[in-house]
């Protein structure tokens, strides 16, 4: 297994560490290639992701990225010149983000259901695309235009995988997120296109929500989800939601998949850099931890993946959540676990 | 004071009848015209809303509506060609969103702090716009997209209009939610507008955050809150996550605000027609009656507007939340507190 690690900043190299500690535990045998992109670099030499950094990047089996961002970095000029770059450029369509609420973690609903729900996020068009500019910028008559680009190709591409994982799920399900009453375009292909993928899939149960709906559901009765597909902005709000709900970002997992396999995919905790408490080694670096296991899933390891499941939920179960412990602390524990192999339930 | 109302589908016709009981405690004198737009005069004469009809809308003070959209017609005909259509035309770009947790209301979010914040939602541009398009449809190489404009003119109103109500309130605190990070464009023109206006405002604290992580904080920590302003879109979203932590969207008001008076503003519960519990006179008023109160507020007439949201704030302090009353209960109860001028706190 040939695995590149972008830690990043902020707390991205301190959640790594332990990401690749647990990682140690499953696949010893894992050949690793740093890559210190990121704001450091950006400040030293003002690359963000240079031609041969993205050539060897392709090289590899799969992509570990901790976070992207700082203050001193304009907003956006990272996020769109390294993070996105590097999701569209690696085709990472399928965007994986579960959102599972595991026992002992609180959520801050009250009485909170099982919630054990899968947000399928488009991930290399729609408002993401880039498209857009300013016309008289800085006058009066100013305007800032954002096109959201949607094509058959790639709602078709996502809203499959969607239907397939929810087949695979005992519950079935699939919501379609969208906007239709007022985005009647990108509306429309949305819809056309689950209506004719479901076709395939009679076993699969579908339903359809407005956006804004969606976020009150997420909040009142959360366990109505299974699967959710939606476009690269909707699933970008919803999946902090759902984190939120689950526990927090702190542990939200996510895979940016090209499920071809033509490209790398590339795995990252849903959290930013964090600079707030970045350097003080307190970070929770499960979400970076759980990333692994998607990793592992999507490179078909998946005996060590439930592995590294069962280990977070043990812990998750058993920690003191009002002080899991430092970074390295938490990392250890992991890692002990998943050498001890611990099963649950 | 020359009211024309929009009962509109489903529940909207039931809440409005006891919007406008309310109404007549405080106002016996407001002269009242009906429009009988909606699903079902589209399905009569295929007409939304004719020239004539928007014609005499605009010989009125104000116009209250109680909800739009039905099953029976297809999505976005009638949010697009009526509701949308409304607010375009009568140029309501400041869509005025107030979420306050009121004493009694139970928040799905477990001890929830004191919330009493509003959203300053623009509310004539941004994705709303209606502009984008399908391209080789119903073809593999179909493309669907919707273009989001923002203007300086469009933005610098509304922006103005948040810093205000920011101004005249005990906390003086405004956040901005955008994406400036992705939507770099739109996000770069609502950041330069809003730090413009601030340096009229030295008194206003100003913060930023981008959508996603707004929604997380909608959840973990809404007390931070006092006002909100954003694009249209996240308006949107925002607004209905906003009413759910405040007790739902059974208790939500807005104003679809043209401030500068040229044409007569709008006020809906944020609830839309809910067809699955219309007919049965049982759906929740408060939030039509509360838009009762925006609507005085925004004629001047503070005083009955106060007395209006005591009487709910009384009521929802004192009522079985288990089992509120009928849509027509909850109405006798709010005319009667209002016209014995209940006072609390
Ligand atoms: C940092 C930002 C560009 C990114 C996104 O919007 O996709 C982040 O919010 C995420 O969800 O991974
Ligand atoms: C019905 C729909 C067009 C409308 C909107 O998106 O603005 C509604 O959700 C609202 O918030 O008033």
């Amino acid at each position: 297994m040939r695995l590149a690690v972008i830690p990043g900043d902020g707390i991205g190299p301190e959640v790594v560490a332990e990401a690749l500690k647990v990682l140690g535990e499953v696949v010893p045998a894992a050949e690793i290639t740093r890559y210190d992109l990121g704001a450091a670099r950006w400040h030293a030499t003002g690359e963000l992701l240079p031609e041969s950094v993205l050539g060897e990047l392709r090289q590899h089996d799969a992509i570990l990225l901790g976070a992207v961002g700082d203050p001193s970095v304009p907003s956006g000029i990272l996020e769109r010149g390294l993070l996105l770059r590097l999701r569209f450029e690696l085709d990472h369509h399928v965007n994986l983000r579960p959102a599972r609420l595991y026992p002992g973690v609180r959520s801050p609903i009250s009485d909170p259901p099982e919630i054990d729900m899968v947000v399928v996020r488009e991930g290399t068009e729609g408002l993401y695309a880039g498209n857009g500019g300013l016309l008289r910028k800085d006058t009066p008559h100013e305007i800032a235009t954002e096109v959201s680009i949607n094509t058959s190709f790639g709602v078709e591409r996502v809203v499959r995988d969607a239907f397939a994982r929810a087949a695979n799920r005992p519950r079935k399900h699939l919501t379609l997120v969208h906007k239709t009453n007022v985005l009647t375009h990108a509306g429309s292909l949305w819809s056309r296109v689950v209506e004719e993928v479901s076709l395939q899939h009679p076993d699969v149960t579908v339903a359809y929500q407005h956006v804004d709906a969606a976020t009150i559901h997420l909040v009142t009765d959360p366990a109505r989800y299974d699967v959710i597909v939606t476009d690269n902005l909707f699933g970008d709000i919803l999946t902090d939601l759902a984190a939120a709900v689950t526990g927090g970002i702190g542990l939200a997992a996510s895979g940016n998949l090209d499920v071809t396999r033509r490209n790398p995919s590339m795995f990252e905790p849903v959290h930013g850099s964090a600079p707030d408490i970045a350097g003080q080694g307190i970070a929770d670096p499960t979400a970076a931890v759980l990333s692994v296991a998607l990793m592992l899933d999507h490179l078909g390891e998946h005996e060590p993946a439930r592995r590294i499941e069962a280990s977070v939920a043990f812990d998750l179960a058993t920690r003191d959540h009002a002080s899991p412990g430092a970074t390295y602390a938490v990392g250890d524990r992991l890692a002990a676990l998943v050498s001890s192999n611990v099963r649950t339930g």
